[in-house]
């Protein structure tokens, strides 16, 4: 019953930070310009995507609503709306369910989404945070990872790798990159980077049908993926490639599209590769040596 | 990410119980016929909802869905999707996901409200299901708990009581009843009765700015809330009043309308008391005698 939640909320949350009273009743509803809703739902679990004891409630709730919010991009999508369900420990601190709240209130407010329903239980196990984003199509309609052809120019919307040093709690979801891509650019196929550029290629590519080719120096690498190198003894490369949770978008595009983004201007994107009409994935090396590219990186159970 | 959910439910479900395949992208598109969603959210926990000892995967996963198409029934909405978020126990027969949704597919087919996206995970702690049910208004609009008005004829849908002692976990939501009644009358408010008659109702009252004043000897019990009275040594009326999950709909409507409804024909409305101006809850026996009704009932934490 969404009426409870938002009570809850209200009762919660310091005045000024009151949710925009969305209709909470037995079910919330949410006013769209088009009759047609992009939806998604992640769940997070304590002990396999946080740890309590290293990371606050707020940046697990943070963390909850942008991996949806990620999703929602990735159609470019406009969201509308959010639902959170928590299963709250025995015992925890009370205040944690408003923590966790408190922690989506900046994207909530940044993309004028509000958190329109959801429920809270206290069970015996771990913190399970649910969290159900709802969005809308942009007069252009959704972009799907399917419709990658070959020639398309590759690009991604930011510097990858590493980020499970840190970015994964903090990173800002491309929603207002997705909107500005998609109603400034013919955009053929887009995702959001969640398990590693090679893997989410991967399934770009196979959707599509086509296959993929990445300039190996045009990958642009994040300071933590060289931190990463250091570390591990892998190379900065590697770490783009293979891990997860960047949430930049990758997207396709026809070159002539591809020849009006602006190096440096947003919408961020940096070429990194081309599709092509033979299947698989190649990586191109500095000296113009191709190899074979697995599809390495985080694989969901 | 939903696209992959939607690969999983097929490879998990048998070919004949395949769901149709909406959109599952990075989220799932979902159409409507007006631009309004309904949303609602609910989670449960082993150990607190259910006993995975005592219930099967099956009846978890049907409660799990259908206490979602309740609210949207309270709401007189259609359903139009549902999303999935699965914790699994480490450890459990890996079957178990399967089991929940195959569990749901008797509610997603007899409404059309096919499983669009969700999130598996595997975790340390109890199994937690939690869904979200999508649904939209009809050209009529939604029904909200909040527009009762003095003079209203009160009513429920079915018999009250006892539901735990199995009518909880195989309810059936009250869907076409909510669709049919609006369609055919003019329905001033209405809630799921999910924490009890007293209670309920006293948050519609609240919700209007009204009382109420019910029948004792109209309302009508089932065999369990007898049953239970047996075992409790309270009465079955207050088990009618006070026991919760009983999932079916309360509902107010102005006398001239509650006179066209027919006793024994589909809709089926049993008339159990009236709005009144004052507010406050009343309870009229047999012979008369008005005693106040406390809202009693299951509190939410």
């Amino acid at each position: 019953m969404e009426h409870d939640f938002v009570r809850w909320l209200s009762s919660h949350l310091p005045s000024s930070r009151r949710l925009r009273p969305g209709i909470g009743d037995d079910a919330a509803l949410v006013a769209l310009d088009t009759p047609q809703v992009v939806a998604t739902a992640d769940l997070l679990i304590e002990g396999v995507h946080f740890l309590s004891a290293k990371h606050t409630p707020s940046q697990i709730g943070y963390k909850a609503l942008a991996v949806n919010l990620s999703d929602l991009a990735a159609m470019a999508a406009q969201p509308r709306g959010a639902l959170v369900s928590l299963a709250l420990p025995r015992g925890a601190d009370p205040r944690l369910g408003q923590q966790i709240i408190e922690g989506m209130l900046p994207l909530t407010e940044r993309w004028d989404c509000p958190l329109v329903g959801g429920d809270t239980n206290t069970g015996p196990g771990p913190l399970v945070v649910a969290v159900t984003a709802l969005g809308e199509p942009s007069s252009r309609g959704v972009v799907l990872r399917s419709g990658a052809q070959p020639g398309d120019v590759l690009c991604v919307t930011g510097p990858l790798g590493g980020s499970l040093a840190g970015k994964h709690l903090d990173f800002t979801p491309r929603v207002s990159e997705a909107l500005a891509l998609h109603a400034a650019f013919s955009l053929h196929a887009m995702l959001d980077i969640s398990d590693g550029l090679a893997l989410d290629l991967h399934r770009m590519a196979v959707a599509s049908g086509v296959g993929a080719l990445l300039y190996a120096t045009a990958i642009p690498l994040t300071p933590a993926a060289h931190q990463s190198a250091a570390a591990s003894g892998r190379t900065a490369l590697d770490h783009a490639l293979a891990d997860g949770e960047d949430f930049e978008l990758l997207f396709a595009l026809p070159p002539e599209e591809a020849a009006r983004l602006q190096p440096g201007v947003f919408p961020q994107a940096y070429p990194v590769g081309v599709i092509t009409a033979e299947p698989g994935l190649w990586l191109e090396d500095a000296d113009g040596v191709k190899q074979p590219l697995q599809p390495m990186g985080y694989e969901h159970q």
